[in-house]
């Protein structure tokens, strides 16, 4: 007897389930037409979570958030050139981020290609620059191994953005099967001549700073960089815009690199050896007339002991290991929280009140501009917890990371600290957050001013700016109302002015289930 | 005597009075640390207004629809590739509205650009696809003649967006001296025998349409169409997707190109002739596997009476003139208001009372999606106005268009007629639309979804939808409340669910200045 024939699916089906299959069970998506029939798959595919935004702005940093927390890739769905572009912010944060992110895009069917119809543009043009991967399927047989593909590609060390356009008719037409699986390679595995070189730099009594970023800032990782600072005096640093650092009490306490050129250069002005983990040799993030772009000093020997790709956590433990550094040697941070604060309401007071108040695995996704100083430093010694920060730069990720973490991690309380010049460019996620219930809390500071860019124009050299080039940094003119705005979208929300409320509201909001918002009213 | 030696200028003054000489004197601006120094020589050149957006979608649709209504392009300024990014769907929009822009984006430095620093991206890759025309300046000493070039490759017929990417130190270094404008050519003149052709199609006795687009939609165009159909029973057409069309009581009407594929079919099924005047033949936005994607019957004869960037206005008054049709013979529209809806409010009752309560003169920017028919039909012999579609087909144009007109015609009422999904993507437009003033007032079509996917999701063949389908289109879940958001960004507003409540707060809005918003909770 033979086997009954299988009903047939379509592209989209066996798209959606070659991805369950690979382990990708989380879709934010913004659809359109194109789109269709990738939606209404979802109900054949019931392992598949959607979750809708409103923007695709809020679809790619959810993905973004997501992937940084499940160490594993979720799916977007976009429509077309137009809503990738909308998107495009959020996956260059997520691309320097090194999220693994199925980047789906729909596209005209591809018979319809030929004619220059409105929505039609260069979408593979739009991809390239924020992808690692990119790749147009040609049919609906092709698409379940196009999928799997992209999955391997996401998932390959160290993460990046696949992009897989989808035609509207690889997406209606008939497949036969979904793929299985592509196994993911592990990073590779660094020399042991590199270790050796690192082990030498760290041996050689000179000044030494092992810089870092990526995965080595989890538990792991950081465990291995307390052995080995414990065992020769070496600083460990992480980069200023690392993705995801775990902090907190009982974890190894890293420094970062400053923003500043001024002060980078002091910190780094007698280091004789610099070891590279999964990063780059720092410089500024912008250039600035007076100051270098390159924050290094003349002589200084460079080791690049784990580049991007490779395992920099087994790295630094084979370090920590020739180096004979025990494992119980790493200096960790005991719990201490900061005194209840008194005065007015400004970063410090608010930094101390969310480390008083966090819970224990908390999730903060930071964005914060000039208000960052108060509340990373408040925290260093408060509960463990996540710290994602905007690894790319590109505002306007802080609230949908926020919501994706909280998607991937169901029972631990997500709290975003976000600048309101920044929260502007992807409010429309407090929606998705109050749609789906997202434990989420989002602080924003009021101080209604572009205020970096008032720091940026004395840097940049263009003194005693006039009336109309600072008008180019009052936001509050009129004062947006975060109470307001959060409400519209379905999200409680209290406005506060002093300590004494903020630490109410905050208290209650680590308390009860999210969403909420607070706007904080400061200078 | 010498001379005495001018006063140095720098890179981004040069660019800014360079754009003045050329008669570019509108920034929408949203700029960065890269952007500084555009910022500070505001103040030293004050005959440029900016114009803030608290986000590049607005900044770019802004630009839109500015250049629409003067006629002119605005320049914009955006912060490097993510700052591109978010403004990219309303460029999108522009390029095919043929909108003139001169579209600024800041970047590095150029001795920054060798290190691969957060923010940098491939900002020429991704501004391609949306661009007529795209340069990055070398330095100040050519950033002038640059912006001169790119006034003048924004303003070539038929018109688009020219990207002029700024370098920190091209803005920041010292330049000579601003550049001449450039003479912008006038469109080319379309040949003798192209006339003579469709001369000869509309003398045939044959079933002939005039399809058209752009400029031709106005006063002198449409007279020159309302001539040839009188004088031939040609039917005249515009394509559904119309920048901008001159409207309205005393105007020439004309129909327009269905969305639906199957009436589309129908309209043109016995047509002999099809001549084109700055357009393509029309063909369907969207594959559907049940209709063909082309839209003309087999046989058709297709004449080419003028390409995009040919005078189609000089053109059709040139057919009008060879067929003898007399200046007076078009028909013109009798100014004639529906009558006072009775029933609930729905988009034919909206439509009735705009139509019975918009002023002469006012611009209405419509983006209403599933509920454009009601106001489309409902205006056709109301006082005489300004229409401006979505003409890209990338959501979340309508509210930033409008605040473009807005600047560019002052003293006239803007009209925004907006589907409340659209209206998501772009809505901090309502902030610049409170600061600036602007005597924009938006029409939000409340019905908490996205209604127009339920429809496309049955055209795609993607039927029996399950619930988890359903819920990709239910934006009401939590109800999105336009009353708080619009007031968030200090922008007075109304909610609505009657007729009468309707049409007190459309009439009030129509007598006071705006900006204002009216949520209009329909089905």
């Amino acid at each position: 007897m033979n086997d009954p024939e299988p009903e047939p699916i379509s592209g989209a089906e066996s798209l959606i389930q070659t991805l369950i299959d690979s382990g990708v069970d989380t879709c934010f998506a913004n659809p359109g037409t194109s789109e269709m029939h990738f939606v209404v798959a979802l109900d054949k595919v019931p392992a598949m979570r959607p979750v809708l935004g409103l923007f695709e702005g809020t679809v790619t940093g959810m993905a973004d958030g997501y992937g940084r927390m499940a160490d594993k890739p979720a799916v977007t769905l976009l429509h077309l050139g137009s809503g990738l572009g909308n998107g495009i912010a959020n996956l260059h944060n997520a691309r320097r981020a090194q999220t693994p992110i199925i980047n789906v895009i729909g596209d005209h069917a591809t018979y319809h290609q030929q004619w220059d119809t409105p929505l039609k543009s260069d979408i593979v043009g739009l991809a390239r620059p924020v992808s690692a991967w990119v790749h147009s399927s040609e049919s609906a047989h092709t698409v379940a191994a196009d999928a799997a593909r992209a999955v391997a590609a996401a998932r390959a060390a160290p993460g990046g953005v696949a992009t897989l356009i989808l035609p509207a008719d690889a997406a209606w037409g008939r497949a036969n099967r979904p793929a299985p699986p592509i196994a993911v390679p592990a990073p590779a595995i660094v020399t042991d001549s590199a270790i050796d070189d690192a082990v030498a730099m760290l041996r050689s009594g000179q000044r030494t700073v092992i810089l870092t970023r990526g995965p080595t800032l989890r538990e792991r990782g950081l465990t291995a960089l307390g052995r080995i600072a414990a065992a020769t005096g070496a600083r460990i640093m992480a980069d200023l815009l690392a993705p995801r650092i775990e902090r907190g009490a009982g974890r190894v306490a890293i420094e970062r690199v400053p923003y500043r050129a001024e002060t980078a250069l002091e910190q780094f002005r007698d280091v004789a050896n610099l070891i590279l983990v999964g990063t780059h040799p720092p410089v500024a993030a912008f250039a600035y007339p007076d100051y270098p772009s390159w924050f290094l000093p003349d002589g200084i020997a460079i080791h690049y002991l784990a580049h991007e790709h490779e395992d920099g956590t087994a790295a630094l433990e084979a370090v920590a290991d020739a180096l004979g550094a025990a494992p119980d040697t790493a200096k960790r941070i005991s719990l201490s929280l900061p005194d209840r604060p008194t005065g007015g309401l400004d970063q410090f007071s608010i930094g101390a009140l969310i480390a008083r108040h966090l819970p224990e695995g908390a999730i903060i996704s930071e964005e914060s501009a000039t208000n960052s100083l108060g509340p990373t430093t408040a925290t260093i010694a408060a509960p463990p917890h996540d710290w994602m920060g905007n690894a790319g730069g590109a505002i306007g990720q802080g609230i949908p990371v926020a919501a994706g973490a909280a998607v991937a991690c169901p029972g631990r309380k997500v709290v975003s600290i976000q600048a309101d010049g920044s929260a502007m460019y992807t409010l429309q996620t407090l929606w998705t957050q109050a749609r789906e219930k997202l434990d989420c809390v989002t602080v924003i500071f009021s101080n209604r001013s572009y205020s970096i860019l008032k720091i940026e124009l004395d840097r940049v050299g263009a003194r005693n700016p006039g009336p109309r080039a600072l008008s180019m940094f009052d936001i509050g003119n009129p004062d947006l109302d975060w109470r307001q705005l959060a409400r519209g979208m379905g999200v409680e929300a209290d406005r506060v002015e002093t300590i004494e409320q903020f630490e109410a509201a905050f208290a209650d909001a680590m308390k009860r289930p999210g969403p909420r918002l607070i706007e904080a009213i400061i200078d």
